[in-house]
């Protein structure tokens, strides 16, 4: 099984340094005083595609060689992950080919449709994803790119980490929400080599802990019907991905809604910046006494700014 | 009548740069894409308390002698400028005394009660503000600070044009709100001196139009029964701003309501920052052909960032 290491996070930001933005570090002095911790908070909600995802895609699409790239490449996805990988292939000059679910919210087959990538529909269910994707593949020699458990997506999501250390020091602790593990992983590399001594702690939806049971278990747990606000948090450890958070995270702990909504009004009120729920669990779970900030240095990765305007919890 | 000229404004800035944030200038390939300009956002919805007003108060304060400073400052409002002067006085480490009218949203309150501001309650009409400040003045001989038609608090605002041009270089039109005129006083004083050629555009509410009609009527036209969601912009224009914007300013539109919502909408969904409906005005004018930006180098004031989240217009 082929992991990423620091070297290959380095590799990575050579491609993604020329195609995404260096997200800014913002800082909130209220946000501060209510923690009693400083708090670094690294803006990939200002990436394009408005997350982290676009990281990755980019590194993984950069990374392959003239004859695979002009097949083209694959995904099923509903979310970021298919907008990244379409801008990410666009900016290549190559097709990308993307299963979606029928039921995808209209703005995301748009912005999707909008990178110019070919959109393959399917019934909504995983069983139809993954068989109308092995066609497409099939068809068209494309490269299928997981949108986590993928060697050089979890490289491409380490630079957000490498950028924070690189632009701010020394922390005690680096956050960052955990779905698939695609950012965790690559966090967690990037911060345990430039870091050693800094801890890493992951945050997940208590509707969605999966990658809590399983970091305890010692063995991947599926999730399984998870209910959470935080809609980019629902899928599963994968193999590569669980792999390095065995062997480089320190913790993970569990939030509940409730605390989601509230970390995420109080980003947008205080810091004047849109957020998606799921870059406001590691806040959440700051504000519920989960982790020990008090007097701490702290770095946080946003993930994302992308929902849905018209429904918002408050 | 004292008016602030350029050399008022730099004056200003050396206050202003040691306590305000130098706010970031901001943009969007995907607005530019919609409107067919290169547009260039001053986000003062990141200054402290959240907005322009920041700089005009503190400017003010800062440049009263120390005799008249103990004795401290005083104004009627209830929106963004008495939480400005509030820690405008706090910083200087002198006291505030506002007076609001009792019917204040509670978050405005404790905004300014925040700050340390001594706030005095009185009915919620103009007659019942200007007499309860009258006695707050005389009990503690206290300056007054108008909110917009005051010199130190023109040249305040005119620091962020300032700014803005000194970041982005020339432009062919810079834009902002008007409401009294505040803003878009000092942010034409700065770019007509720096950029004589750039064009000064205000854009103010349909339903709060009358520093449109004054403009054109060419004498002041007070504001009556105002009805819009910018509500940063229902004010009629003082006697300092009306004399500056007459003399400098290039033109003024009037924007529907339908186009302010728009406009910050999408403010909100590409760029990831919170606005004010304020704010989004100038966006508006555009999106509504009012103002003619093809191909043109466009420099934009977003005044602030305070809203209620609970109350969206979407």
């Amino acid at each position: 099984m082929d992991i990423p290491v620091y070297s290959d996070i380095e590799k990575a930001h050579e491609i993604v340094k020329k195609l995404a933005h260096r997200t800014p570090v913002l800082t909130s002095s209220s946000i501060n005083k209510i923690v009693g911790a400083e708090l670094f908070f690294k803006c990939e909600n200002f990436q394009k595609v408005g997350a982290f995802k676009f990281r990755g895609a980019c590194n993984a699409v950069f990374s392959l060689s003239e004859e695979d790239a002009q097949k083209g490449v694959a995904t099923h996805s509903s979310g970021n992950h298919a907008a990244a990988l379409a801008l990410a292939e666009k900016m290549r000059g190559v097709a990308a080919h993307i299963v979606m679910p029928d039921n995808s919210p209209e703005i995301k087959k748009k912005a999707v449709a909008g990178y110019g990538a070919q959109i393959t529909f399917c019934e909504p269910n995983l069983q139809a994803r993954e068989s109308t994707l092995a066609k497409v593949i099939e068809k068209n020699g494309a490269t299928e790119i997981h949108p986590y458990n993928n060697f050089f997506v979890i490289a491409g999501q380490g630079t957000a980490a490498k950028e924070l250390i690189e632009d701010k020091g020394e922390f005690d602790i680096i956050m960052a929400p955990v779905g698939g593990g695609g950012l965790l992983s690559g966090t967690a590399i990037s911060t345990k080599h430039l870091l050693p001594k800094c801890k890493v702690i992951a945050a997940e939806p208590a509707g969605a802990d999966d990658a809590f049971r399983s970091f305890h278990a010692k063995k991947i747990i599926p999730s399984v019907n998870p209910k959470t606000i935080a809609d980019g948090l629902l899928t599963s450890l994968g193999n590569r991905t669980f792999a390095v958070i065995m062997d480089k995270v320190d913790d993970i702990v569990t939030v509940s809604e409730e605390k989601i909504v509230e970390a995420m009004r109080m980003i947008w009120e205080r810091m004047k910046i849109i957020i998606e729920p799921s870059s406001a669990v590691p806040l959440g779970a700051i504000l519920e006494g989960k982790v020990n900030v008090q007097n701490k240095k702290v770095g946080i990765i946003l993930s994302g700014g992308n929902l849905d305007l018209g429904r918002l919890p408050f």
